[in-house]
């Protein structure tokens, strides 16, 4: 029997330096079996994230931190150069394995950085610094989950309805999640909270993610079809919309999983506050608006085949099947990061948690 | 290989009449397998319709009336008090398996009239007399059907991209369908549509039945799932959404399949007309607003496990699945009938509609 501990602190991403390879749980196995899978080369890691057996902007980030680094590991050299032409090899590999989530790259140049920062020390004074890195990508995030959900969940009241869409919470992160991360810190202060989660077709993060993480950490939890947040928004169920993202544009545009933009609208008409969380990581302040977010397509058969006896639709009939929507600024109440809650506008508020960020990054070295 | 008319005019409700039977298209096992099932028994035909393996209001509608027929025929009686008394059981007990499309109690109501105004006739010629106004219903429909299709496509133009929702076609009625009827009208006269079919969680009739319906038509559709609708029309790829209907309040909110009423909000938002298509059978003057609709709460397990091969959530995870939601009158552009497109304030002009029916049936006697 799980406690609301273990679901929170779940090792869903870990180095094992032993074995230099990078260990995740495979989140496509989920809710039936808890898989771990141990991923040692380069293609391996590119699998994974691009089959989604790791998934969640914050475990990407730091599934390719430590990806990069047991690649790098692998690299035998003493030469700098030669070292370093492999590595960005490596890195490009890994960064393309999926385009719209900004925490992959955001990862890999952070490490990419430690290397050409540091060309005049040894290769393996290099890796060593790589590890250092990585390892702080993961606990930067662990403290990043914790403030967005003191954060977000200041924002709620006991007894609140919530919906969410997809999954943000601890599989996709370390620790507590982003958009669950409100809803598991306050179940550990004796808060309810109901919560409505749209099973997230076509692959049914909402229903084989999240609605399993709030189970096991015994949250109040109904499964809903996606098209029926309209109907439960309507019976007055909600109180607030609570969602993770991939990527914020500086305008405050939010990519997030396919759907969102649907849940925000539907958010407006009724009149509920719709609040992304996320980590600064996945604010791109190099990205003017949503329009300028690349937005990932992906195979027709995940829409008719996959998770099926057998096929839903026709061989020949077309799909269209994107990963991720844009959800426009103007559709959101508030964007909940490890450095407050930036409001509209956007472009003024961003800029204000980027400058509390610098500060306390001063302040603490 | 079909042709434009194999699929406009399949034959998915009809009457047996030497096997005393009502032959259906089982819905459920499209597309994968063309099947037909023979109901011969009250318990059958509950059955087929509360499984969906006949569904679409107006197919309903068609069941149920030769079906009450078919039931009636088999009471072994000359007393008119025995008859109608087993007939009221039949007609209740089949009315009881769906309780949110108007048209089952609709034709059900319809045949008991037949029963009740011809008291004074022998058994038999009551008999004969059902079977009439049961095949009247089905004729009644397929003009219906044609008319619907005509008014709707006067809402078009060539080359519009249009989202539809749930299944609306041929097979759910007879010929042509409702909401689809417009555009397979359209392509016999040349004219293009680019049509979206949500794939319409969770008994998929969306992906089963109307992308099937339009491909095997030579109709260009795109399947996607019903979160792609925000950004389908976000991108510009829709000029009209058509739906079809089960019950529409006297004021013009209309229950349809869940999931349609979040499409409405989404056509309002990005500025796209959504029309309402459906035979004034589905008009239910006696009921106020849509809060007077009862919607039918179906097993959570459609959402968890049907259709997979294995289960997309814990066994103890609760699940909300209502299988319709009301859309409300202000978001409906147009509703679609076979004697015109009625228009807000719609509780004046869903009056002039069965005005219009009254004179044309008088004028027509």
């Amino acid at each position: 029997m799980e406690t609301l501990r273990d679901v929170t602190h779940i090792d869903n991403v870990k180095l094992n330096e032993e074995e230099n390879a990078v260990v995740i749980i495979d989140q496509t196995q989920l809710p039936n079996k808890t898989e771990y899978l141990t991923l040692g080369t380069a293609k391996d890691l590119y699998d994974a994230i691009f089959e989604l057996k790791v998934r969640g902007a914050p475990a990407i980030g730091i599934c390719a931190a430590y990806g990069i680094y047991v690649l790098a590991r692998q690299i035998e050299t003493e030469d700098y150069d030669t070292f370093y032409a492999q590595f960005k090899k490596d890195k490009d590999y890994l960064d393309s394995s999926r385009p719209t989530a900004v925490n992959l790259s955001w990862a890999l140049n952070r490490m990419e950085r430690v290397v050409t920062s540091n060309q005049d020390k040894p290769v393996e004074e290099i890796k060593a610094l790589l590890l250092a890195e990585s390892k702080e990508i993961q606990a930067e995030d662990m403290r990043m989950c914790r403030a967005i959900s003191e954060y977000g969940l200041a924002l709620l009241h006991d007894g609140d309805g919530i919906l969410t869409h997809c999954n943000a919470g601890p599989l996709a992160t370390s620790r507590y999640g982003t958009a669950l991360g409100p809803l598991f810190l306050g179940k550990e202060r004796g808060m309810e909270f109901h919560v409505f989660a749209d099973e997230t077709r076509p692959l049914l993060q909402g229903a084989r993610l999240t609605s399993y993480e709030l189970q096991k950490g015994g949250i109040d939890v109904t499964l809903i079809c996606d098209n029926m947040a309209s109907i439960v928004m309507k019976n007055g169920w909600v109180q607030a919309c609570l969602v993770g993202c991939d990527r914020i544009a500086a305008n405050g545009d939010a990519a997030n999983k396919i759907g969102t933009s649907g849940v925000a609208i539907l958010a407006k008409y009724y009149g509920i506050p719709f609040y992304v969380l996320g980590p600064t990581s996945t604010i791109d302040m190099n990205c003017p608006t949503g329009d300028d977010i690349k937005i990932e397509l992906r195979d027709p058969d995940e829409i008719k085949k996959k998770f099926y006896t057998e096929p839903m639709a026709l061989e020949e009939t077309k799909c269209y099947n994107p990963a991720f929507d844009v959800t426009d600024h103007n559709l959101i109440s508030g964007i909940v990061t490890e450095y407050g809650v930036a409001r509209a506008p956007y472009v003024e508020s961003l800029k204000d948690i980027f400058a509390k960020k610098e500060q306390e990054t001063l302040h603490n070295k």
